[in-house]
């Protein structure tokens, strides 16, 4: 079978063999944006098309071609959900000779009732949770970082929290970012400083405030001040999100999942980083118990 | 004598005569932006030079010309301060025949020792004080609001929150303002929906994301966007600054004042708007008490 991980930006597609093994992968920078309208089809032809010439004929598509800018919206399902409701609920899409199923996104309420949305999570999540013995916290760094809660082999519930976006968002467009040296990598003391203004008196719209005030009176030096917004934001996060502390899987990029296991570690949690990249582990796990023609 | 409240954007200046009474009065839009390195004292002749040919000798002047990308800059004073103290620490800058003063900012340090800054609006105060008895909390909202704590006839203390900032940088640079309608006027009840959000239990960051997922889902409509995450922002500002409730009086900008008037008003507070423009009569306060030579 071909298993694909299309999201946003990116294109991940993998040639698994009867032992589940990837025998042949491709990466390409055709993410979902990058779609002409009505050309799903022709671009995942276009990459995956010598694996059907040679046989293929199931394909199982995880990430943002299963939402509404995608190719065809395979509806939320609601938490908890496990391995076996998700292969249950996939979308099939017409593909000429071959069939192509969506992993669909999932969906929780916060509790005022508030909706929640993941969409592509859910299968690494799945990747990682025999691995982790169905239980525990796992935090997803991102532009939209989701905390979720794994127990008894299923994913019951999450949290998303905005923070990389509103991150990029005030550096870019706000004062704050005018007092700041061109983007770089961020300062680690900058960053701790922030994280511990986190945990000082006082709500996050009144602490970004202290970010200009303090470089204007020189207590934030200008190639700190990224890191201290950064820290800052992501502190405010984890003592939201993780309240008593206790241990969290991190799993992501290198880079974020650095500044959340100091964030995690600065708040008394205890952080432990797992598999980067369990999208090819899900959608197999998935794929082995899909209802394939 | 002349009162100048020279701002980021705006310029305003009045001919006051002996009695305190405004005889003139003139309003340009070089604000401190607009005016070109070292071209200060130029643009100050060519507004209010006809004054000066006719004998003024004496200039105050408040705002954002005091400051480091002003004209000089008059160093921040620590609150508590009051007209005198203020008066006692004008800034004399040399312009020719006449005596030009600056009026300085204040600064103050928040519970956990980071600094506060504010320019301009001490003046403001200054020219409510007497008004208000010299006692009370007044919120000033725009950019960057300001929540001051009058007591004794001084300012003793404030403290600053990024809202408008924040809000206008979210909305214009992150996915939650590609799922608005194009910005009008603030929708009424969108504005309540996000100022109730703000009560419910979690973070700011994550009641963000709940703005995305609430227009995935339908919950908040295209036209009322805008409105709700103004009121999730001013809300959150609102039940940090006012924790118990009680009363504020608001003074700036009638729309802002009025969306802060609601806010306040659904969390539990006493609004009270008073005198929205009370620069001239903080200027004419402290030049009264000024040592002019």
């Amino acid at each position: 079978m071909i298993a694909v991980d299309w999201g946003t930006s990116n294109l991940r597609a993998w040639r698994i063999d009867a032992q589940g093994r990837a025998r042949d992968r491709i990466a390409s920078a055709n993410g979902i944006t990058r779609v002409p309208p009505g050309g799903f089809p022709a671009t995942l032809r276009a990459t995956i098309g010598a694996w059907l010439e040679d046989g293929e004929r199931h394909v199982l598509m995880c990430g943002m071609v299963g939402s509404r800018q995608g190719w065809v919206e395979a509806p939320y399902l609601p938490c908890p959900a496990g391995p076996a409701a998700i292969a249950a609920a996939l979308l099939a899409v017409p593909f000429g000779d071959a069939q192509v199923m969506l992993v669909p996104g999932l969906s929780a309420r916060d509790p005022s009732g508030t909706p929640e949305v993941m969409r592509g999570e859910e299968t690494k999540l799945l990747g990682l949770i025999d691995s982790l013995g169905g239980e525990g916290l796992v935090c997803m760094p991102g532009s939209h970082t989701k905390w979720a809660r794994l127990a008894g082999g299923e994913i019951v519930g999450f949290a998303t929290y905005f923070t990389g976006e509103a991150f990029a968002a005030l550096r870019d467009g706000t004062i704050l970012g005018r007092m700041m040296a061109p983007r770089g990598a961020i300062d680690p003391d900058g960053f701790r400083r922030g994280v511990a203004r986190s945990g000082e008196p006082g709500h996050l719209l009144h602490h970004l405030f202290g970010v200009r005030a303090g470089a204007l009176f020189g207590d934030i030096a200008t190639d700190a001040g990224e890191g201290f917004l950064s820290g800052l934001l992501i502190g405010h996060e984890v003592r939201a999100a993780l309240p008593g502390g206790g241990p969290v899987r991190l799993v992501g990029d290198a880079t974020l999942v650095g500044l959340y296991r100091t964030a995690i570690t600065l708040c008394g949690g205890q952080p432990v980083a797992v598999e980067p990249d369990a999208a090819l582990a899900g959608l197999t796990l998935i794929a082995g118990r899909a209802a394939w023609n």
